[in-house]
This record gives C-alpha cells, structure tokens and sequence, in this order.
C-alpha cells in the first residue's frame, strides 16, 4: 500500500503528506484559493542608463535588448499575505526591457534577471511552479530619515546593496504615468523570465493604481564581492556591481493594495 | 549576442550570471571543489517504534517497509563547511527503513522523508540536483543543561518540535555499533529518497567512525499544526505528529568531522 | 592624561568615549535634539476585568488600584523614529489604573508593570535614564487574516504571550474616546513607573489625536512558563498567566504618527 | 496591600514579580546556585601596539597606562550556561593593561573598556549588579575556511568589526604561556572597570588551564561610522577604528570548560 497522487492537485517535495499548500493551492488542495488578496505593498525603485554591451552579456538565447539600456532595481515589501495566512515577505529584483522571440511567441516587458526573495517558501513554489529566478538574502524594513530612504540586502551578514531614495514628491493620481498600453500585433506583454526556456508574467489590461506614488531620485550601490564573502552568489553582484552608471532615471515608492497568485503565468514556445 | 552556456558545467537559475557555485562545484565552475571536507558536525537522534499501517500511507510507489516500523528523528548542526567558505547549517530529517524496488533496482535503507534544513542555498542545490526532500525551518542550537539535551524547530516563531535526550553515556569506541554490512546480492544500499522518482544516496563501504558517540534515552514531540500556524508545512508536521509512539528506542549524540558532496548521488531505475 | 567629562551632558557606561547619543541627546553630545518625531506608530491592545487581590499583589509602596481592576495589554509597532536615524523597533506593556500618594506628590494613571522592547539600546536608556522596568523580548509584526489580527511575543523560541484581535470597526473622529480630563485639584497624571521609587511620564494636556483607530473584541493568553522554558522572565509571566480573566473589556487598534522623547519625565516624591 | 521586598535577595527592574533570576541569583531567589558552571567557552582574541597617547584619552579618573601599549581584541563564544538554563551567547571584549591607584585600593590589570554581548539579559545583570560597560550587538558564529579564522561584529546589519586569524598552532600544555604572577605588595590584580568608580573583577590566584590553547597571527579593522550608520555607538568605534596599529602582536584561538558568577567584583576604594 503506497499513498495515490490525486491528479487534479499540485504536489511538491515532500509528496508523501498530501497535495501541497501555497500560493496557489489553499489547505487540502483548493485550488488558487488565494487567487487575489489584499496585500499591503510597498515599492521602491531607482532606474539607471548603463551600457548595452554589459546588458546584452546577460541575455539567454532569444532575448535582445529593446530600446535604451535602462536597469530597474527594486525592492517591495508585502504583509498581509493570503497564501501565508497573513505574514509577509521582502522581494528585491533587477529588470530591464527586452523583447523575446521564440518559435511562436513574441513578447516584450523587462526582463527580470533575478529576484531575491528573504523567505525560503515563496523561493520555492516560485522556483518550481513558475519559473522564476528566485534566490535568498535578508532585506530588511527600509530606514527612512531626514528625507532618505535607505534600503539594503545582505547575504549572512555581507551587506551587498545600498539604495537611496531622496527628494520624493507626491504624485497626484491625475499626474499617475500612463500604464503602458498593450501591443495589438499580437506580441504579448509583461515580465519576462528565463528557466532553461522563456516564461511569461503576462501585464494586466488594466492594472489597478497604486494607492500612492512618490517620485525623486535615487542612486544604486552593489558591493563587489570575493567568492569567499557571498560564496552562492558573488557571480550575481559583480555582473551588477560592474554596470556602468551613465546617468541615474529616477526612483519611486509606491504604496498599494492586492496581490494575485500569477496563476496566468505562461511558458512562451 | 547572447550568452552561452558551457555544457561541462552545472547551472541553476539564474543562469545568467554564469555557472553555478554550490556545494558539487567551486567558484568558476570548479566541478567537485569541495568533494570532502573537514566539516565539524553533532548529530542527536531519537528513535521509536511505530504503526506500520501508519507509515505505509507515506510510501511513494515501488517502497515497502523493512524490518520493524522504527522512525528515526534526527538533527545535525555542521560548521565549517567548505562550499560555503566556513560557515555552518543544521538540518532535520525523519526517516524509516524501507526496502525499494525498481524495474531494473532494488535498494535497502532509511528513506528520508522530508529534510528541513535552516539555509536556503542547500535547500536549493538539494532540491534541484539531488531529488533531496527539503524545505526551510529555523534549527536553533541545542540547549544544555543538567544533563539534558533539548533540540528544537520552528517555523516563523512556531515552534512545531520538541526532541530531549537524557541519560547519554559515552560509547568506547570498541563499543560502536557495527556498521551495517553491505548487501552483497546486487542489492544497493544507502538513504533513499523519492522525488517523482526514487534516488540513492549510496552508503559507504567503510565509514568513518565517529570522534566520539553517546548513548541514551529519548523522546520526540511534533506539536499539531492549524494552517494558519504552518501554512505551507502544516500536513507534514500533523502526519508525524499522529505517529503512535508504541515505545522509545533509544537516543544517540555524534560528533564527526568531514563531509563528503554526494556526488555519487544516482537515481534508482 | 585622562578625559574630563562634560557636566553639562548625558553619559552612560561605557563613558570613555564621549557623551552618549541616544533618545534624548544628538550626536556629538546635542541635547533634546529629537524632541519631536515623525515616528509612525500602530497600537494594539486588549483590556479584561480581573481580580482586585491578584492586583494588589503587584503594587509598589505608596500604590493603590484606582476604580475597576482592568488590565490593558498593548504592544506598539513604530517605525522611522528619528533618535535611531530612522530605524524602528516594537515595545509591549502591560498596565492597570492606579494611585499613588508620595509624602509630596499624588498621581493617578496607567501602572506601566514591565516594558518589553525588542531592541537593547532603548531598555538600556529607558531603565537608566527614565526608570522604566524595561526587559527584551522578540516581537514580530502582526500577522492579519481572515478579519483577525493575531500579536505574539516570544524569548529565544519560547512564545509567551498570544493576542487576537476580532470584529475591529473604524471609528469616525468625531466618536473618538474623549482624552483624559487631567485633574484639577493638583494631583498629576500619566503613566506611573516604579524604580525603587515612583516616577511619572506626565499624560499631555492636548493629546494628538491617532490618524485612524478601530474598536473591537480581543483575548490575550499569557502561556505558562517553567524556570527552564525563560530563566529570567518565568515569575513576570506567570503572574500575569495566572489572572483570572473575569471579562473582556474590548480591544483597539491604533495607527498614528510621532513621538517625544519623556524629557519631561519626573520622579514623585 | 503592596507587596514586601526580602532584604536579603536581589531585586531588578521590575521588581513587582518578586526576586529576579539572574547569573547570582537562581529561580525563586536562590542566591549564587550557578557559582560555577561547565559552560563551554572558545575565545579567540588578537593584540597589537598602538599609540600610548591616544589610549590615554580613554582613560577615566585614577587610571594609568601600564608598560607597553598593547590592545587586545577578543571574542568568546559560550554555550551551555547554567543561569540561562543551558543556551549560550557570546561576548566582544577591548582592553589594554592599566594601573588604577585610588583613594585606598591600588589595582592592575586589562581596562576593558567596553563589552559587547548578543544578549540583552546578561547585558543587563552585569551593567547594573557589576558595573561592566555592556551594550548590544549582533556576534554571528566564527568562519573557518582554509586556516582562516573570521570574525565578525555588527549592529542592526552594519558591520563595525572584521578580525582575521591565520597560521594558527597548536600550543603544547607544557608550552602554555604562564600565568600572571599575582602581585605580593597588596596591589590587587583583575579585570578593571569603569562605571562612574573603578570596579575590579579579581584575577584567580590558580586559573584553571585551558582544554586547548593555538596561537599564531591576526589583524583588527574596525569600520569607520557616521552617526547614521550606528547612531548609538558610532563614537565607540570610531575610537577604535582611529587607533594606529604600529605593529601586531599575536593572535590565540583557546577553548575551555567552565565559567564562575562574578560575585566576587568588588568596588575599588
């Protein structure tokens, strides 16, 4: 007597103790029980003009840069999360734009190269389940003083970034930047990820508005690292700590509300 | 132009960055840096007889139980560890003797039922290279006092385990028991595990005797879980917390020095 | 040659290093430079009726309990407070009205029993430079879902305290609980400390109101501890998990923005 | 009804819970119960010469430089400690060798000027019932990685301190460095503190050898600090981080058993 895979469900390692529970499977197996939530979210982000060169070494088979090589750093923080019966977690990523060409599928949006995460759940399910790039660091809660922002990551105790936010100004929701508006050729849109094969997050027609937005400026630090500081990661870092900064592109916070499961996610062929 | 993959090297994602550095590969792609090292390890297990009805309902297709349904409960704290540049991780793992048979493979050992471990960059490369069951909970360090070793785990402040050791007497080392006697009939042998398929981590032929061992008596208790207190582990923790526990079978505390890199790892056909 | 302090300013051991910095004095030895900050703040807490004898057991010489033996339970999360350049940290108390009559001075107010915070730096100016019976414990931010709000408190591991929080409802500016009448016949009022002697952080004669506040029912549960489980809080606990628990008295949530540094904090005499 | 104190037990902040439980007190008031435990204990430290003028500076009333001026750096690393029930935390300690000559009391031995603990109990015990200048940080385990020995200190993810050991050798017993004679002329000899008056923590006439003493060679580096980065001990380390190194002067890595209660720290007349 062996235990059956009921094969509606989702399983992941351990199987041995029933279907799996996570972001998109409630306890007992319900399926995308948590398929929008209420999170409460904020976002911070600073953008900086770097050399295509350095950008173009990072693209998997496909992939070309679209448009200027314009790197997006960013860190959200969430509480309140469904899936994880209303704790929360730190995400930080970098992207830029690229357009993807597959067999069938075209597709543009940023490319999103990697994405730290400090809770080894979400790595998991988002490793497996979706394709995403996920790795751990700790990312502690911004310090905000004096007009700063200041947000980190570090890995075991190496601190290995540094964002500064400074001069933030409101944004009126009527002065809100348009949401990119979709192709109509058939291209597809969103956020574009690379597992062995391309993967899709596909953008949201009409995505809701941030409860708030900040805009100002701000700049971007990733330490360089030996293999002995960060020895999972230090390859990470330095592709990011050699980027040449020409000229900073702003940053923003955000504040908002509501999270789905990205149960829409898509393999692009 | 994008970048190429060298085919002689191990990858995870992110694969951007270049190839992977873990635990089977050094900094720069040095395949199998770290094959042994000098790691410092303590490992404490609780032993106890249980249902055999109980545990059949957690194997996985080809397993049969072996010998008497005794579960072990053991945790490891290791320090310097080579792969991460000296520094140390703890694990957890439950496993029962089973006996499995493939198509072509029959093999014999503990099967290793889930193996939480306090680190995601193992949890990671166990996963996705060796078909290991782990997933993420804190493992602090053992507490010692009058006599008793008290282990515990947790996972975002729940505490979901209590292991307490008692009466531990030091073992000469003419007094250790044998190591188990490799089968000789074609039979593998070694920790099995099951990820969609079977895996073997093969035993050793001559294992290194431990630098010192302790025997003794104790017990296990796995606290009932509510998903809203383990959402994503909380079917794992129930399962081992229903285990009748008909009667203890002893407790051990081993310090060792050096571990290997399970290249030899090898599924089972 | 050894260095002169300067009595004009606020030192604290180690005193080898220059003038302390710390809530109520800059950088480099400037004084009250944080008076007032932006901090922000949410407040939860939950109230029951307990009994009388049980309380008195608790009071210091010159106390008395003052009306019904309600005791309040709150834990405050803050963030961006100035003297910590940004940073923030949680506190949880636990207090019940009282009076207290000195041989000059009479005050009635919050007994604040024990403060825990979970940041050192504050217990340490807090005990040496207020009197507050401030001690450390881990506080993690509240986990919210499914309309409850749940706060625990926890020493190395060991969860001691549970609180929930049910059925809040927003309550409009205008229904706020009017602020305290201060006395007018020369008694004082605040919150009232005991540190060998009595001391008093003087309630505001203008209270700001909070940004918002919601009202609602809650439970606490103080959990049992053994001198093993927490070594140096066990007798706090305990006395608190033996209240009897007559009815609860209802339960807020409060979120709102700055905070002083208690300069004006005296001691009753 | 208030409630008594008993006279002859020890009392700390808050005292309403009754007698504290401490290093010198076990649980229910039980004086000195841990007088001498079987902790196990790793230190490793690493001296240099500096600048007698600038040590100097650091000097409270009554203190003088004795012989040459030679900073010490030492981390210790505990676990099983009796009055914490078995659990561990670990110490970051400076000194340099002075002479004290008071009114009445003449005492030699290291000046520690500070000591850093990743606990908040004991650092509360010994700031106000020794007279020891304890405050906080975080002090993660040592790194061990190819005849390299790290470590590290760091406040709220800001690394103040990197200590590096290297070529490490065993030290024979008979090859142990002799134990300071005590002085025969009345002067009193110890560990010497300053907290508003000279306390002394006297030196045992016949200490107990290590289990296991290496030496070899090591170097300091305190990172410079803006008042943002540890805004309540920036002066400390830059004190520190100012210090000229003229010359290293050894590195020891000792692990030993056992630990006693202090309460035999005395105030210096």
């Amino acid at each position: 007597m062996t235990y059956p895979l009921n094969p509606e469900l989702m399983y992941m390692m351990p199987t041995h103790f029933g279907p799996m529970s996570g972001p998109r499977q409630g306890p007992g197996g319900k399926k995308f029980a948590f398929e929008q939530d209420q999170r409460k979210c904020m976002a911070v982000s600073v953008s900086f003009l770097t050399n295509a060169a350095q950008l173009q070494e990072l693209l998997p088979p496909g992939f070309e840069l679209m448009g200027e090589p314009v790197v997006t750093v960013f860190e959200t923080y969430m509480k309140e999360i469904d899936w994880l019966a209303g704790r929360g977690y730190n995400v930080l990523g970098v992207n830029f734009p690229v357009v993807y060409q597959g067999q069938k599928d075209r597709a543009v949006g940023p490319f999103l190269t990697v994405l730290w995460e400090n809770l080894t759940d979400p790595i998991l399910t988002g490793r497996e389940q979706l394709g995403f790039s996920k790795i751990y660091c700790d990312l502690p809660e911004p310090v905000v003083y004096n007009g700063e922002t200041h947000c980190t990551a570090s890995w075991m105790g190496f601190r290995f970034l540094d964002i500064k936010l400074t001069h933030m100004k409101e944004v009126g929701p009527t002065d809100y930047p348009p949401s990119l508006s979709l192709p109509t050729d058939g291209t597809l849109s969103g956020t574009i990820h690379y597992a062995a094969y391309a993967v899709l997050s596909p953008a949201s027609e009409k995505p809701d508005p941030p409860q708030s937005l900040m805009q100002g400026e701000g700049t971007v630090e990733f330490h360089r690292a030996r293999w002995e500081d960060l020895p999972t990661q230090y390859m990470v870092i330095n592709a990011f700590s050699d980027l040449e900064i020409k000229e900073y592109r702003g940053a923003s916070i955000q504040h908002s509300v509501g999270g789905g499961d990205l149960s829409n996610q898509r393999i692009l062929s």
